[in-house]
């Protein structure tokens, strides 16, 4: 049985450390918890009637109990977590984004394959049973080649002010659209060879003054090195729902993917139609939540590489920094263009 | 070029009269007008930009201009109409319910029989986009068999005092229900063997007292000759829209038509999804009334039958009067049984 | 921590007996399993990872780490193992439909009430996210008064050798329709009055000679006695995936739940739009199942009433019963009358 | 009555002589058509029951039964055609894209002006029932100020070879994408301040020798005056129908309009869901080009300027401009930056 530590007790924090915590992860179990803030720590321990909590992941790591880590602390931590876990022998799952940049990438990547350890990057939709349904389509052929694809993520949640700053936070394109980033290389097959985005400040009026580069809303076009196109729009505070969806369109049919409806119930009165709208990435993708903790396990058990692992993880980071700059010069960039 | 007369200004009347003042069916041009009350006459040929109207339908029979009539009448006076017409030699699209008892129709039928017109009944879903894309797929076999067809019509109309007393307007099975009967004659290619319905009052206070046997709302089971089912519900008042659905389960599928959006707008809300219900049978079946039209006039042209002629009026009201028996007597009542 | 047994190793016995093995329902565990063959007992004990099985639920029930059990066999053992369970003190979660007939339903509630333990009846739709949000959107008035509930079940299942004696098996009005039944009681929240029914055999053929009255698809018309009114349609064997759907009509709209969509995945070609449709019950209500195990597992702990108790299962019956028994006299057929 | 020519009998020239010859248009009629080659013209005469045509569009002009021109040639005659039309007094409803560029555009504003006739640009969708609703939903403030407008248009049309050189036809983005545009500019109220845009040809091989820089599929980028986003993205020759959708994000909500669904029939069978797809404009926008045409007479009646006139158009042709210039160089492109 791997013993689990879940080191952050923010949201995607908390969605693994239940799934580990229930039983639902055949072969795994939480032994332990990392948690700065004693009164969060206390609270996440009492939800899910866990003894073992710490406030430092380097106790953490020296708790022989601990075989794997799930890393969803603020991205500035990723790095110098990941790189201990791996020296420490453990088995990581690092939540998106990545890290920072490419160089801390480059570290984590090194350290993982040094300790010969698991590295799995946290995107979930590629175990989401819509995303997987419409890549087995893309596969067999139903739509021939791919041409273009589109993919979106709006999000109810405001920004929380950790996050104004994007040379730090990465911005909305690292929080809201890294999962879609990564669905354009998955579906593509291919990587990003240049990106022009546009961002813009909305919803976030207390961000204004004080970080006048902060955008709560972008759209970017990408020309991928095969030669496909690609679109992406990620907006943080909208008030209507939680939205994912994605469109392939191929050079014989188009595939969409993803829906509002929170569940199939619609009252028709005179006021209209009305139905519910899906309220978060946690309801919708729980799911895939728990497959993508269930294949880490595995991957780890059967000594396999991961479904997205560090390079998967590096090349989302370098989509956002080329579209933050992007945002910041008003010109298309490279991908590997040297960065200002 | 063909002279048509309609008969009747109320709704059904002027959607027709539209059709053919406006020019929008080939080979004829409206030409006369019967409405009995000054008013609504004067109020009518203002609209349609109309020289000729009646207020008696014998004036409009005598007139030679006159080549073919829409009776859009309330059920009582169809039959006496429908005769004289025929005997004026005009062609004939009498709107359902045909008539209000199965003798009356086969007076109509021998009339137009006799005077070789062309009588036609306004069963207009059979020219409707849907409900003819619906039945291409069954006849080509794609759900098999047949094995049920469900159909329901649901209004916004509130009864008019007028229709409380079904011994005269037969209720909402002929007012609303005509059009299911129908389908279901259509979709499974049979008569009804037998019927059973349940009706009550449940949205029309003002008709309980006087009227304690009206319905505003029916459920009815059909067990067809062939041995197919069959299963009708209809509404009065509701507040909601207008609602035509239709759904037929075969050996090997199912095939559903009918939806209850307006258009194709949606907004997405705080509050939840929200989109605009159809509101009426004139927005919905407009296009469907202009194909009956051109139909009637090319079956008179060119001197073939009706897609739904004498005997789909009187079967449809066969049906309707066992479905009010049955109500009445709540047992179920077989077709051709003697009616007490 | 509840120790749970489940007796008989079928599909729904599968579920719940997943259900308690995983660990996912909170304060209970599996700890035996009840099947009569041996080899389907040891290929539940494997996939389960159990190591106790009994031929004999009377072993079962013999065996003090048991607390609870979920009675998941054809109908006909229901009584003898519900009484001999509440004998031995044993809560019992018992599948639909809960007897062959009323007075078997007297005996097992006689004896629940007797033993003082819980007796759920299996009608997991009640705790369907879908079916919830449906009964709370009718309970907060959003359509007024309920006028008409329209169930359907359509499975896509072929009917077992053993379904077709519906003496024995009661046929698909107990076995497809049971949780439309419950549905009709729960919208309207009113008892059945009256009940007419269709029934015929369009896909088994294999049925026809020995069992001339076995059907496999059924339309049924209902009275409330709060006057309200209810349809519902039954099909097994339907080819093109599991059907659940509902549409409340009240005086001021309609609420429609169910949706015959597997994912959100669509398919454009020139073909058309293709979808995957929902496959089976166990896809679309798994999550009910889990909230079902989960409040019994509650219920029990917090010494309540379940959700739906045997008064619930045995008013099903006595609508079956009905149900079937008008098929067979071609009448409607009162609750509570003298069966013949 | 208003004596109609139209001018150039392809399928746009087609949509707008019908609906004038059926004398669906109140106010006006057709009266003649100008079509160079002389079998097309014949067979339009025929269909069009239409006994004036003319071979050149000055015989057309000196006909003084036309009042109006409708013209619906290749774009490169637009500024002729319409500026000659202008001075002979004709009013003008000119097809999209109005021009090549902006002088073109320039001189016939002017001569419309200067001959003071109205001057109308095709652009239908806003005289579409659902764009409408979906503009007064956004009028009326339901999803707050505007943030992201997205619109895009797929045809199933194979790019014809007149199309290949862009120079002339301006590519995609003015054949198909020119309604986008207009949307956007709609939707926003506000000019397109810098636009990026990347084409590739995935679909059209005939064309890749000769014309390099031909593309078939378009994405572009658009920051607006008023600080608001924009995107679309165009398609020629997919396969699977025709595709016409717009989302609106707003800071309070969503708003989507469009459909694939070609009416509401759905089958389901083993094989799954399948419905139909649109398969022409010409379908889907049957009614706006008959509210387009009908509004054009009405503006000539009233002497009221048109929903989309000639600074509608330039607009337009501007921002194909930039789109193309953009695609050729790879960056963003300035609105009124100094074309190369």
């Amino acid at each position: 049985m791997l013993g689990i530590c879940v080191i952050g007790s923010g949201r995607a924090g908390l969605i693994h450390a239940r799934n580990f915590a229930a039983g639902r992860i055949a072969g795994a179990r939480l032994v332990a918890l990392v948690e700065p803030v004693a009164e969060a720590r206390q609270k996440a321990c009492q939800e899910l009637e866990l003894d073992t909590a710490y406030a430092d992941h380097a106790q953490a790591l020296a708790d022989p109990r601990v075989d794997a880590v799930i890393v969803a602390t603020p991205t500035t931590f990723h790095r110098a977590i990941v790189v201990a876990a791996a020296q420490a022998g453990k088995h990581i799952l690092c939540e998106k984004p990545m890290a920072t940049n490419a160089r801390e990438c480059d570290e984590m990547i090194a350290a993982a394959e040094a300790a010969r350890v698991t590295l799995q990057i946290g995107f979930m939709r590629r175990f989401d049973a819509g995303f997987l349904a419409d890549k087995q389509r893309v596969d067999a052929g139903e739509i021939g080649q791919v041409v273009l694809v589109k993919s979106l993520t709006h999000g109810p949640t405001t920004p929380k002010p950790w996050m104004y700053d994007i040379r730090t936070s990465l911005g909305p394109l690292a929080e809201v659209n890294s999962h879609d980033i990564d669905s354009l290389r998955w579906f593509t097959g291919s990587e990003f060879e240049e990106v022009y985005a546009i961002g813009g400040n909305y919803r976030s009026p207390d961000a204004r003054q004080q970080y006048p580069d902060f955008y709560d809303n972008v759209i970017l076009c990408a020309r991928m090195q095969n030669g496909m196109q690609g679109s992406i729009s990620g907006a943080q505070g909208v008030k209507y729902g939680y939205d994912a969806r994605c469109e392939i369109l191929g050079e014989k049919g188009l595939i969409t993917v993803g829906s509002l409806a929170a569940n199939s119930v619609v009252t028709h009165t005179a006021d209209g139609s009305q139905a519910a709208v899906v309220q978060s990435w946690r309801n919708l993708f729980l799911d895939a939540y728990r497959a993508e903790d269930e294949d880490f396990v595995r991957c780890i058990l059967e000594n396999r590489a991961p479904r997205a692992g560090g390079p998967d993880g590096k090349a989302a980071v370098l989509v956002v920094n080329a579209g933050n700059q992007s945002i910041a010069e008003r010109r298309p960039v490279r991908l590997g263009e040297r960065v200002g």
